[in-house]
């Protein structure tokens, strides 16, 4: 009988279920959602997967990311990366509507997507692996050595990203387990970074984050939709088959908690030039109002000292912009900041303002960049489509 | 005028706000609640602090725990250990209530409680340093050794517990940090574990969580308030002291994901004894249908291998039934639950349950407990008390 059973236990090979038929079970075996009377969950909540743009990156920001970088094994070819490619937009697809991933094994783990996307992004090896070297982006290499920086390793560059973000964790660490394994032999995983904000429903819909400084963190950004933030945001088409992409800077922010304890509010709150309750900047009384970097005060001493962190971070012309998207991030090796930035064009616009921040900025004996890497982003694409079509068959 | 500003900058030593100020101005400088037309935010959410328990164990599980070990630091005594409790019971009812603990450093993450409950425990060294040892409960020591173990001192052990939960991971980071940080003079951190469930909202209210294999886990756990849950749970007065109070085992169980996918659905069911669909029993159809272990097949073999982990895990007697209020956890070291089981005696209770699992389980090929630490966990106190009063002053 035991022997029975250890046949029975581990007998049957491959009969994975059919999809649907296991999505249908899940749903329908009822997990009590009409027994309640509980609001409707927001775990069927969805983000179209679908588009010009890739999603999650306009998408109003989910409470958890991961970011997983991955690099792909020797030998491979442009033929293999389509092939990641095309597993990649079936699964992210059928993740993002909450199905199970083709051969998913843990199918009811996916039935919640809580607004899941799933953004791939390309470093600068796919390039030559595809044959296409002379389509890669100038800007897309490491970031130039900047002296504030002690970058490790473990947390810098690959070949391929994967941004997985949700509203539910149990969300984004299945479907980041599942993207990843589905391509195992073609790519292994160099680094996965997590990330969170407040759950949904903590603040209203809209509240700017706060990091772990307790600083309100991305005021600046441009909102969705906006001009400035598709100007910002959409590479216009440099090179061509970026047309409706973007790129990704992920740095990886140690922050230094212990020695920022040390300062008072008001030294904090000159460092980074807005107050801590509000956001607002030292020279107005709303998160939002503009920082006025002339106004001084009655020795003539500005406001806004021009070291602070928003001194030093303002655009100095329209050029130096960009969408900051980041996550908290808490783990064995430190507490700090996800500062993942989105712009067309990485050289253009994210690079002098760090620059000028690596230089002087009040903010830097409390933050260390520990992590760095930098990927294009391929824009959107259709039902028929896959990540960098417009790339590998342009 | 640079010099000036830097003056300003690292100025002004331990200038704290009051307490009351800045939590005030936090809100009144106003978040943009009373301008929304969204649903009241859930961060609000309180569970009481006071009461004939601790709160955290009874508490509908939050999405979000941190579980963090202290060793005290040499040559302290009892009144030390009652300055850390005193701190915590103060800290921990400000932050359980919303508002700032003594000193905050980040006061605006204070700000949403999102049902926080702070949870202390303690390690055996706490009865040798208070003078005490003749208190200390005789299953209060490290698990006997089991033979699928395979422990990491960097999960284990520990002289204190805090246990931090919330429905809000920012709110978790910056209690956890909070609490630790204002002891640290006295006790250092010796691990932090950080785990997950579903998003608040994600699901119905009620519904049983799933593990990262996507089990439905927890299915037995008695019902809080109930005759079954005083009984299992609550320490009677053995010691006189610990009456109202509890043990915690906690459990940190790397899955092994790579092999268990290996499993096809069939195998899977029968290892555990359930259906993953629903989580019923193999000889039922419904997650709380109660499993017959006699029922066989037309072949006359049992339904529910005797060898699956229900059928293992079930309790031979009365005694042997425990509360269950784990997390998963997802980190760089791999993924699996950090099993919390709460008892009023681990060796009566958890320690036959656990040694049968050991022996036989279905389940060990896939499961490997890296991680393992016991604590007392002494009962509730009102607003004069902390957590131990009945001990230390007893």
């Amino acid at each position: 009988m035991a022997e029975l059973s250890r046949r029975r236990l581990l007998g049957g090979g491959a009969a994975v279920l059919g999809v649907a038929g296991i999505g249908a079970a899940g749903v329908g075996t009822g997990l009590g959602y009409a027994a309640t009377r509980e609001p409707e969950p927001t775990g069927g909540r969805t983000v179209a997967f679908h588009g010009v743009h890739q999603a999650g990156i306009d998408t109003e920001p989910q409470a958890f990311a991961a970011f997983v970088a991955l690099d792909l094994r020797p030998g491979l070819d442009r033929r293999a990366l389509v092939g990641i490619m095309k597993v990649w937009a079936e699964d992210g697809r059928r993740l993002a509507g909450g199905s199970p991933a083709l051969g998913d094994t843990e199918p009811e783990l996916a039935l919640d997507p809580a607004r899941l996307t799933v953004t791939v992004g390309f470093g600068p090896a796919v390039f030559d692996v595809a044959g296409l070297a002379a389509q890669r982006p100038e800007w897309l290499r490491p970031l130039p050595a900047f002296s504030i920086d002690r970058l490790e390793e473990r947390w810098s560059g690959g070949d391929l990203l994967l941004q997985v973000c949700a509203d539910d964790p149990v969300t984004v660490s299945h479907a980041t387990r599942t993207l990843s394994k589905s391509v195992r032999s073609l790519a292994t995983v160099r680094w996965t970074q997590r990330g969170f904000r407040n759950a949904v429903g903590t603040k209203p819909t809209g509240t700017t984050m706060r990091n772990l400084m307790g600083q309100v963190d991305g005021t600046v950004n441009p909102a969705a939709g906006s001009t400035d933030f598709d100007r910002q945001v959409w590479n216009p088409g440099t090179p061509a088959w970026l047309a409706g992409g973007t790129s990704l800077v992920l740095r990886r922010i140690r922050m230094e908690l212990d020695t920022w304890d040390e300062l008072d509010r008001p030294a904090r709150e000159l460092a980074v030039g807005r107050d801590l309750a509000a956001g607002a900047p030292l020279t107005g009384s709303r998160e939002r109002d503009d920082p006025d970097f002339a106004a001084t005060d009655v020795h003539g001493i500005p406001v806004i000292p021009p070291e602070s962190h928003v001194a030093r971070a303002r655009p100095r012309n329209a050029n130096e912009q960009f969408l900051r998207r980041g996550y908290n991030y808490d783990d064995p090796d430190g507490a700090g900041l996800l500062f993942a930035a989105y712009q067309a064009d990485v050289d253009a616009q994210f690079v002098p303002v760090q620059q000028r921040l690596a230089e002087h900025d009040a903010l830097n004996p409390w933050i260390t960049p520990v992590g760095s890497a930098v990927f294009a982003v391929p824009p959107g694409f259709g039902p028929g489509g896959y990540p960098g079509d417009t790339l590998f068959e342009g």
